[in-house]
């Protein structure tokens, strides 16, 4: 992370850099797996049409065009950033997933458990935290006609267990519910709930008393409206004790009830299986408008400057087919701003920069296919083994094994009788002992990289 | 593969069909990192710059822009299809990674062994065995300055390895040398090398007869000269007699010599641990002018019209920075084009459509929490579970795992005594047997999906 990207706002990992980032792709796949989620992936270009349905991000999308195309028949179109046939690089995998859905619901059982990790890239002013072109890892629930509410709970416990299983030091869920808010601010006396939680989305920024005034001069509210919407959003709770301040704001509305037990449905199982990873956090708003229920975004302890690593929530209609609606639930990762925080504040490395656990060296030139052999007799077992491309020196070889972290360096002499012999050395320790490629196998956790917490 | 791409030539995979995509990516990969590959990954996005500087394909480039920029400043740039700093998608491996050299070279150590699995676009026109978006497994090894001859063998065993490891039946791994055939023709007394390498390339499209014409006509070989670089194309051999086939032909060159003694290297070492595997066949050329030593290209048997689907070959200079020169060998899997053949043909499959190997049915929607606890032990142990949304009738909830291949149905019971206890249902032969979720475990082969070859 000292190096600068060359093109600014697209990372490129060094090859130990890599091996974490791996690693966290590994553990994040190993997790939804074993909840049954399954891979997916789609294409990374989508039509104009189909992306900008939500409106709102056409300043961040990146066209693609056939370059051919400029020179030809192509070349007004090519500008025509309205045409909705036009291709586009993705910005998310919400967008393409719904249409994933739309297109093979013939072909998938409902309720769909998916996951998908892949790039995606948006034309935004590069700055921490921020890429142009960066991983998200996301599972989605998605049912055909309803989705019961449990699945809320469900991708919660999920993601709570996959982020639980990164070397990431501490984080907190923070969820929330559209149906509470709004039903609440209905309760109040307060329509244009969408105007209200837009003003309290600001509250970080600009301050209770600027937001207080917001309301009143923007939305109408009273003072005393405006105080009750603030005393909701400053309700904070690891369990479900949130249930009994909100009552006792006095507030009533249906909506608000359905929200509340949603809400404590969700945060009271995450209570009683992920301990302190989760809260009730009354100020969530999220941007997105089509969320409908359940709202989540997540930050590192220590890092909330950093903003959300994982974030999604409810929708009762993330895509919709004739009049067949497919409501959803899900979870997305970002990975990138991750591993940019990882790299920079150095929380985490890979034991050794490359896989081989094993350097053959070469005593001759021509013993190359012999160490081919005793290469590939560890490969058989599982043991990374790669051999010196030529004969030079011993402490050449093992200052080129040493330099990429690999443990073992391995040596073959062949006597006057045409016999082999086989040492191993481990060049941390400088222990060096007779081997059989065989059979000699190094302790577990030398056999790959291994990523440490620091 | 019944299926039609929504957008021609972007392939999607249903469910099933990615599990059998990832086993294929996955074994690429657990080979490449047995033999000491790392792994790295390169933006999507290059500078036209960069991709055009071998000059050849810039009509099948994907140019990105960002739509913003189309409707201010950037409009005439966006346009400007010489603009070397514009973007574009990627459209091989290659060139990126000879960028990455470039640019990170004092942080690698060489020679640099990199495995490199990412998507590539090209916006050609869709075809069988051709898509505008698609995957390809890389390797290559990269030496500072100099690079021995033995990394051309090397690369080729891991490659007759890791595609021996996948469900794909037989294949044929040809090998040619430029060498060889530079100095055969110059033996000959033809100098334009690349002319009659060009028109050799011809050799399955337009028959012999042809090329000897064309020989003739278009580089002024005699009809000897021509009947002579024929039939050194016509030699094939799996072991290394092809030497003293081309010796037979009583040409002799310098170079010749050279690209024999190579060429017998990768052949002789290839037919020893891989043999069947690959053949010298002094018919191939393969387009790409960088190439230097030994090519290779690669045929499914049975699919031989479906083209190459693993390609490389030696170039002496990928990448240089200054008159510091990066010579390197590699080879390139075409995953995408082999996913489709496999489809099409029904090559594979796998056994299931979800990860899951136990579905936790649900007897009354309170029991949820209940048997999530199940659902954690059988985690635990790696046991993929996941457990029903609703309390449905028994036999629609066996119906859904069913219809996704789940091998495994969990029932629980709660006695009036409070005490619970387990059955777990096989639905393939309808067994049903008291299980206790801390200790039962399903068969090796029934915890994860397993790709069946056909």
């Amino acid at each position: 992370m000292s190096r600068k990207a060359s093109l600014s706002g697209f990372h490129e990992w060094l090859p130990a850099e890599r091996i974490v980032e791996q690693h966290v792709l590994d553990t994040l796949r190993n997790t939804f797996e074993l909840h049954g989620f399954s891979s997916i992936e789609t294409r990374a270009v989508e039509t104009l049409g189909q992306l900008l349905r939500k409106g709102e991000i056409d300043k961040e999308v990146y066209a693609v065009s056939r370059l051919q195309a400029d020179t030809d028949q192509g070349a007004a179109r090519a500008q025509d950033s309205q045409d909705p046939n036009r291709l586009a690089l993705h910005f998310d995998l919400t967008v393409p997933f719904a249409r994933y859905v739309v297109e093979n619901a013939g072909h998938l059982s409902f309720p769909f458990r998916r996951y998908q990790i892949q790039k995606v890239w948006r034309g935004e002013r590069p700055q921490e935290g921020r890429a142009r072109e960066f991983t998200q890892a996301d599972i989605d629930v998605v049912g055909d006609g309803t989705l019961p509410f449990r699945s809320d709970v469900d991708v919660a416990l999920v993601m709570a267990e996959a982020l639980g299983a990164l070397p990431i030091g501490d984080f907190t869920i923070r969820i929330n519910n559209r149906k509470l808010a709004e039903g609440f601010y209905r309760g109040l006396g307060l329509e244009d709930t969408a105007g209200v939680l837009r003003n309290i989305d600001k509250l970080e920024k600009i301050g209770a008393d600027e937001v207080s005034r917001l309301l009143q001069s923007e939305l109408g509210a009273t003072e005393d409206q405006a105080a009750q919407a603030l005393a909701l959003a400053a309700i904070r709770t690891e369990d479900t004790s949130f249930v009994e301040q909100v009552r006792a704001l006095g507030v009533t509305h249906e909506l608000l009830e359905e929200g509340l037990e949603e809400l404590a449905g969700v945060v009271g199982e995450l209570h009683r299986r992920a301990p302190g990873r989760a809260v009730a956090d009354l100020s969530i708003a999220r941007g997105l408008d089509y969320y409908t229920g359940t709202v989540y975004e997540t930050v590192l302890v220590g890092h909330e400057q950093l903003g959300s690593i994982c974030s999604g929530g409810r929708y009762d209609a993330l895509a919709s087919k004739g009049n067949r609606t497919f409501p959803g639930v899900g979870l997305s990762i970002g990975v990138t701003r991750l591993m940019m925080r990882m790299f920079s504040q150095d929380m985490a490395r890979a034991s050794r920069s490359v896989p081989t656990a094993v350097y053959i060296a070469l005593t001759h030139d021509d013993d190359w296919s012999a160490a081919q052999d005793t290469a590939q007799f560890l490969r058989a077992r599982g043991i990374p083994a790669e051999v010196a491309v030529s004969a030079e020196k011993f402490g050449k070889q093992i200052k080129y094994a040493d330099k990429r972290g690999i443990p073992y360096v391995w040596f073959t002499s062949v006597g006057e009788d045409g016999a082999a012999t086989h040492q191993v050395k481990d060049i941390r320790s400088g222990e060096q002992v007779d081997a059989d490629p065989a059979t000699w196998t190094p302790p577990a956790e030398d056999l790959r990289p291994q990523v440490l917490e620091n």
